[in-house]
């Protein structure tokens, strides 16, 4: 690893927690339709409403509050009450103020990193959310540049690294999503670490037969990636 | 207008029609409340919410759209029914998509000055909606840099010449909004250039005091350009 000069981090569910307020917001939003219908796969029409619904409106919040309030509509046969439809965009309103709860370790491990690597935060969804998470977690400072993408795929990482003038050989990714934040970058011969988060939604899991005989590195926790980074340092000490 | 470089255009309403859009969906939002009830100002309280969510939804069609169902449901007294709330949904599904409109002169005026100077785009609103009407509207091309922010005053402006490497003395901002695109560029030194579209969004509309004094240009139309810039060249021509 002693080629790496800029270390790229995967913000919701590598720095903080954010899938779990996504997960509370649909249990709630499954007990709102159960006071009006019966129906057993509430949480599976309104997944399948959100990935309809990602050529619209993309990732985050807003398109998620969009999708509850169609899928709503469509499962109550549009008996669903405006009072109900305006507790959904609360909900909305609400995970976008959230507190931002930082995952054990990531501030200094950050803080650690930060004076020998590049740091990079590289995350997707609606732009002024995640600013604002950025600037609320406290961990802004220890960033060099910070990227919000519509998407992350293998041609947005091309980008971005043509965009900073940053060399293949010398970049990392970490993250918890294997299809967004390590399957692209293994596509492009580019190091990537994946520490798994205990939550991940179902449209970023991707298949055991997609990640055969793929490189990249798994960690369990942030904490483990200065070992790996510089195992002969830190074995020394 | 020797020193100047780089030049940075505002995109909806300065490269293609977009406040319009939000006019005629305004339209359709006034007529189908007034289907429920008698209200004189209707858009006047849509306004209102709009102004209020701007601070969970930022900038962009979702935002817009979600306002909308909620005044529906206040309007109404929640009276509002599930299918005309998909309608507004649908709205927002077809402006997201509506065919990109460049305004007359656009594709020829930034053809010939990308001979002479780099260019950049500067727009706020959904990150995805802007990218997607970057990328239909055929004059991707032409720019250097793109830049989707959350909102433009100086700090952002700032934050990105830092980011380019850009010389206020070397920079020029062309844009519709007195208040987004030319006012933050005054009060950092910078040149820029106001060319009016005939429709501004009520929240983009400045005092005439505001502007007393300032030191901008005002031009009819994007084909004033290049004589502004260069007049010494277009006279000799």
């Amino acid at each position: 690893m002693q080629n790496i000069k800029t270390i790229a981090f995967d913000a919701d569910d590598t720095l903080w927690v954010n899938e779990s307020l996504f997960r509370g917001v649909e249990d709630k939003f499954e007990s709102l339709i159960n006071n009006y219908l019966t129906e057993s796969d509430i949480k599976g029409k309104l997944y399948k409403k959100e990935i309809e619904n990602l050529k619209h409106f993309g990732y985050g919040v807003k398109g998620f509050v969009l999708s509850m309030i169609e899928s709503a509509i469509d499962l109550t046969s549009g008996e669903i009450k405006g009072c109900d439809i305006k507790k959904i965009i609360e909900w909305g309103k609400e995970q976008i103020h959230h507190p931002v709860h930082l995952l054990d370790g990531a501030s200094d491990i950050l803080k650690l990193l930060k004076s020998d690597y590049n740091l990079m935060i590289i995350t997707k969804g609606d732009l002024l959310d995640q600013e604002s998470k950025i600037s609320r977690s406290g961990l802004k400072k220890y960033f060099n540049i910070i990227e919000v993408v519509s998407d992350k795929n293998e041609m947005v990482y091309s980008d971005l690294m043509n965009r900073h003038n940053i060399l293949p050989s010398e970049f990392m990714m970490v993250g918890n999503s294997l299809k967004s934040d390590v399957l692209p970058l293994v596509e492009l011969g580019v190091c990537s670490v994946h520490i798994p988060f205990h939550t991940t939604w179902q449209h970023e899991i991707v298949n055991a037969e997609d990640t055969n005989g793929k490189k990249y590195k798994e960690l369990n926790d942030i904490r483990e990636l200065p070992s790996f980074l510089k195992p002969q340092i830190i074995s020394k000490n």
